[in-house]
Parts: C-alpha cells; sequence; structure tokens
C-alpha cells in the first residue's frame, strides 16, 4: 500500500523539552510554550530562536499560531496549528518532517502545549458540531471501559485476573513516574490502593485513569544529513504514520473492543516504512497512550508486542516493566503525566529523545536503540492513531 | 532567508471540486465534503478513491479528521486536520504539498469545509483560551472598517473618494459573482444600491462586508513529474508561503493600518520562492481575501500589485477588473461566495484551476499562465497570510 511510503532516515530531532507537567496554576500557556522552547534552544546551542524557520502548534486550544508568535515574538515566521484530538502533538512533530523532508524549511520546530486545568475541560469527549451525535455525552473513561467485559469474555480471564493486571499496569507505571521529576504524580500507591481506587466507570477505579493536566514539549526537527552538525545523539525519524478510524462506530453490535484497528493498521505501515519485523524483538521501548489501563493491555496485542490474548499474562509476568524485556512507558506514562491534550504526543517523544541519549537519569533502560511511540485520538471505535518509530542510527 | 526556501514545481494539482456555496440548509457538512470529493475524482478518471493515499482536512468545525473518515469511509487511510483562523483551507492545501514533496505520500488530498449557516457562527472572532482578551469582543467588521480613516489620512484621500473605491470593489467582485455559478450572492447591486446599504461599522455598509455562508471545496496533489499521466492540465505549485504575526497588535498606537505586514512578508517569500521581480506584470490574475471592500484595497498595495497610496486609484480606473489588466478575484471573491472558513483558500484555488484550464467560461480571461491566491486569517495587527502562486507550465 502506498501509505506506508517512508521519509526513513530523512530527517531527525536535534532538541528537545519538556516542561514539568501538572497543576500549574501560577503558569499560562504561554508561560509553557516559552518554557519549552527555551529548554530546546538550550541543548542546541548552535542555533537561536530566529535560525527557526517555521513552527507546527499542536494544540486544542486556539484556532490559529498566533499565541505561539505572541509569546516567544516570532516576527512573521509561518506558525500553522494542527489538531487531531488527543494525538495532537503527534502530528505537530508529523508536519513538522513532512515540511523539512519536502525540502520547505531547514529548522522547523513542533510544539505541543495545554492549559487545560484552568479551561474547565474536564473530560477528552469535545463538542463536535460536525460530528453526528453518537456517544456525545459518554464520557472517555466510561467508553474505555468497556474493553474490560469484552477482553475477559474473548479470552477466558476472569474478573478477579483482569483486576490484577490493571493494576499492575497502573502500578508499573507509576513506579516509573516516580523515578520522572517532570511527572504529575510522582507518589506510588501500592497495589491495594490501585485496586481499591473509587470507580469510575465499569471497572475502572480512579487509578485505572490518567488525569488532566497542563504541559507543554518541543522538538525541533533538521534534514537527518545536517543533524551531526547540531548534536551529538540526534534522534533518527525511521517512520511516521497515521490511521484514522472511519468506523463502524463504537456503537455497533460488532465491535470488538479487545483491538484498535486503527492501531493495527497505523503500526503495521510504521513497521513496513523501518523495515521492522519482529516488533517485539526489533523495538527496544516504547511509550504508549495508556489514557486508561486497559487501553495499554490492548495496545500490546495491536502493536504486535504481545500475542493476541496473551498481553494480559506478559504484562502480569513483567515483561512490560523498567527492567522487563520491553519496557512500556518508561516515563511513568499519561498514568503519571496526566494528559495535556496537544503536549502529550511531544512528551512521549521526549523520553525517547532521554532514552536514546543514554540521559533519562534514574529510569535510563541500557543498549537501547530503536524505540516507538503510540499516540492514539478519540475513542474506541473512532480513533486515529499515530506510530512513530525512532532510531539512534541514521540508518 | 531561509524561509524562502521552495518547493517550486515540485507538485501539482490534478483535480479540484467546488460545490455550490450560500445557505444549503438542506445539506450536512457530510453531504458537502462527499460532493466536492465526488467531483474533484470525477475529473480525474484514473483515480478512485481508495487511491488516495492520505487527507488533509481544513475545518473549524471538527477537533479531528474523523468526520471526513465517516463521510468517505476512508478506511484507515490518515486524515490530519488543520486550522488556522480564515486561512485554514489553504494551510490543508500547504500540507498536502509538503507530504507529496516529501515523499510520504503520492497522492494526497486537501478539502476544506464548513457549515456556518447551522452553527450559529455570524462573525469571525472566535473564542480563544489561550490568547489575550485584547479585541476578543469587537466584531471582524469594526476592525477592518479601522482601514478607511487610516488610508484616507495617510494618502490625503477624501471620503468621498473612498467611499467611491469602495463601491467600485463591491461592485466589480458582484460583477464577477454573477458570472459564477457557485457563488452565494449572484445578483449585481447596481452602485447605489451599495454605497446606500445599511452601515454595520465605520464607514462599512452591510455590501462592503463578506457574508456567512455554507460551502467546501477539495484538491488532489501529486508530484508534478506524474502529473501530466493524470491530466491534461496540471496546475503547477511555484510557491507556498505562511506568514505568522506576533503584532504589535490592532491596539497599539503605532499600528498603522493601511498595510498588512503579513501580508508583505508573505508575499516577499512567495515571490522569492517562484522567482517573480515584477508581481505587477508577472502575475496574470488573483484570487484575495476581499473579507471587507478596504481588505482588498490595501491587498492590492501589500500585494505589490500598486504603488503604496495608489491601489485606490488603480481600483477606481478598473485595473482589477475582469476585462484590465490584472485581473482580482475573477470569480466573485469572498464578496459573492460568502466565507466558510475552512472552505475559501480552496475555493480561491478551485477558480485558478478553472482559468488555467481554459474552463472559466463567461469569466475566462485570456492568455493567463501564472496566478496568486492570497487568503488571510485574523484581523489588522495580528493575522496570518497565505501565498501561493500557481503556474500552468512544469517550469
Amino acid at each position: 500500500m502506498i501509505v506506508s511510503k517512508s521519509i526513513k532516515d530523512s530527517v531527525a530531532v536535534i532538541g528537545m523539552g519538556c516542561t514539568q507537567f501538572g497543576e500549574l496554576w501560577d503558569k499560562s500557556a504561554t508561560d509553557l510554550m516559552i518554557e519549552a522552547v527555551q529548554e530546546t534552544l538550550g541543548v542546541v546551542p548552535a542555533l537561536e530562536l530566529n535560525d527557526l524557520d517555521a513552527y507546527w502548534l499542536g494544540t486544542m486550544g486556539s484556532n490559529s499560531g498566533l499565541p505561539l508568535a505572541k509569546a516567544l515574538k516570532t516576527g512573521y515566521k509561518p506558525i500553522t496549528r494542527v489538531e487531531n484530538m488527543c494525538a495532537t502533538g503527534s502530528e505537530a512533530f508529523r508536519a513538522s518532517c513532512y515540511a523539512v523532508a519536502a525540502g520547505a524549511c531547514d529548522v522547523a520546530m513542533a510544539i505541543g502545549v495545554e492549559k487545560l486545568k484552568d479551561s474547565g475541560t474536564s473530560g477528552l469527549v469535545i463538542p463536535d458540531p460536525i460530528r453526528d451525535g453518537t456517544f456525545s455525552e459518554m464520557t472517555a473513561p466510561a467508553l474505555y471501559s468497556m474493553i474490560v467485559p469484552a477482553y475477559c469474555k474473548k479470552y477466558g480471564v476472569t474478573e478477579q485476573e483482569m483486576k490484577e493486571v490493571l493494576t499492575r499496569i497502573a502500578w508499573k507505571n507509576h513506579q516509573n513516574g516516580s523515578k520522572n521529576p517532570r511527572a504529575q504524580f510522582k507518589n506510588c500507591p501500592d497495589k491495594d490502593m490501585i485496586a481499591g481506587s473509587p470507580t469510575v466507570a465499569g471497572q475502572l477505579g480512579v487509578l485505572d485513569c490518567s488525569g488532566v493536566a497542563d504541559g507543554a514539549a518541543a522538538a525541533i526537527v533538521v534534514s537527518a544529513d545536517r543533524a551531526s552538525d547540531y548534536c551529538e545523539h540526534p534522534l533518527y525519524v525511521k517512520a511516521l504514520s497515521i490511521a484514522t478510524g472511519s468506523g463502524q462506530g463504537t456503537m455497533s453490535p460488532e465491535y470488538d473492543f479487545t483491538t484498535f484497528p486503527e492501531v493495527v493498521e497505523s503500526a503495521r505501515r510504521a513497521y513496513s516504512q523501518a523495515g521492522i519485523s519482529q516488533p517485539g524483538d526489533e523495538i527496544d521501548f516504547a511509550e504508549v497512550h495508556d489514557c486508561f489501563t486497559p487501553t495499554e493491555l490492548v495496545l500490546m496485542e495491536d502493536l504486535g508486542f504481545s500475542e493476541r490474548g496473551s498481553g494480559w499474562r506478559d504484562a502480569l509476568a513483567g515483561r512490560f516493566d523498567l527492567d522487563g524485556d520491553l519496557p512500556v512507558n518508561p516515563d511513568g506514562g499519561l498514568k503519571s503525566f496526566g494528559h495535556p491534550i496537544g503536549a502529550s504526543g511531544l512528551r512521549m517523544l521526549f523520553e525517547v529523545w532521554l532514552q536514546l541519549s543514554n540521559s533519562a537519569g534514574e529510569r535510563q533502560i541500557s543498549g537501547v536503540s530503536t524505540a516507538l511511540t503510540n499516540n492514539l485520538g478519540g475513542q474506541p471505535g473512532e480513533c486515529v492513531s499515530f506510530v512513530g518509530i525512532f532510531g539512534s542510527e541514521p540508518g
């Protein structure tokens, strides 16, 4: 399929920054953007602000690039705002990569920001005048909770076993997040506390859900052949793919809540672009969209890390732990960071940037050279899935 | 400056479609998208829907690409939604061009749609949680009306002369629109009716303002070297540029309402990309953002079509008429079409497509080979400007 055409090794990331995530009442979106950009420029001494040729801003909090222009005083540089639900940050990054690969600019910046705590946006389902009304009133936790009974039924997992799996996933991500100074939640709830947390929807407790947060992250993209002029450890882009579901829709009686077809398809294309045939072996670690614990479970199978129906056993066995075979969400994930929509995709990439340049401190995984990010938007039955694959070698 | 790097002659448009614009109470946004896509595919017999590799959707009416996925049943094809205020349609097109030029896909579709009549969006100033509050409560007509006294004062134009100029611009665009079956307003108000139309803001009457409308338009982009395989008259992309103002802001006492610096800068870059030194001579016709009549006046100078302070005389002399030296808005412009935000930039491009393939019927301008579109977003003092330059020759 043509949609797996590749820009493999055309472009690379040469610097990144990421703010503290959390309830940042004393900081505006402008403050957060400036902070992320300053950190990013700080790691690329050869570049100043005015060397950035064009920007892609991922946010749901503006209808244009103007807030970034005003925050940074960018003169009349091109700024384009993109939004694709919770995959918005990754879309800003993808657009930057295409512009550089096209030769339209030399130095592009992708930046994602959201200030959710002030805006009263308490959930992830946003009113949308041109979509049909189905499910508009159902919250994200309720929709994702429907994975649980579907998975149990299909694979003969008991309710008690499933509770242990979901608890294990939340516990693992909080363990990782406790090692991350930028995470919103740095506490380590024990398994009893997670399992006993108040119910939000279906079998999901509050500690199965990611939180609402403020935050920003940014990346500078240049062509791969110039990347080593700017930094010692460029992050080379091996694959970028987006799949948007046209959806049977969540309400369809045929809809199977144990898989996201969009993730399967975007992963298939990304592996094809990157030349990866055994993802479970060839990917060293991954940052995935753990908006709810059952989401992470299903993603392990959709991304090809676990066989169908065995993701739950792999999770329980610790395969995705920081010291496991294939660490997942070493930075603590959405679980520890919360989910400022436009920022999350770039926050995932930031962990890849740190790990592949051997700068992840207490969380550093040894001997890693290939990583994946998977950023999901929407809900089971109608979603958009981004998969990016990154490597420390120019290829 | 690096921001004038060029993808000149890398990509081309091989098919376009555009719906009727207007108060389309009996059509949904979905209907409009399907109609635009069907017309577009209809002019490219070699392609079917499934041959489109990726989509960029320009709209303010959704937070994702899902509505397009559901409308077209696109399977899991990539769909990215972009929004940059009133330049949204042009941004969808720019993103498609970069993706094809990058080699990320072979066949891309840009589509713009808006269904404004149903949504109650009566103006163009949209609430924006992360921008500062300045001018949020001032309507677009009020902001643009401030051009009139500033221009009169700077260039010693009398109020009566200015009234004639603005009336002439509205009259010219309505004359052109009356020859366009897809326009919202096909009537030809005479000059007395325009000049006497009820005041909206400052010296602007209702017939100085573009209307609110529903509509959609779409374009298929491929690499330039394959374009002639698909169609007889491809439209070659010579330049694409965006400038986002970081703005003194409209309220600044220094702000000069007789120019949009964003337009000047985006035009400068576009001319540099396309290798154009005498725009007034080398551009055969233009589609520009005539949201209000004084906007078109200022754009003539900012785009280099008229000397500073003489745009008003050129307009009065008929230089921009359909049979003038440099026809502007031959399709009738925003004035005749109204302004369904996401669709307008692609509607402008549609006229370029028709004219350069000698298919503009009663409006056909003879001997044209190079055209410009200028799509503006925002307001004087803080805006985004897109300039595209297109040619009938592969270069």
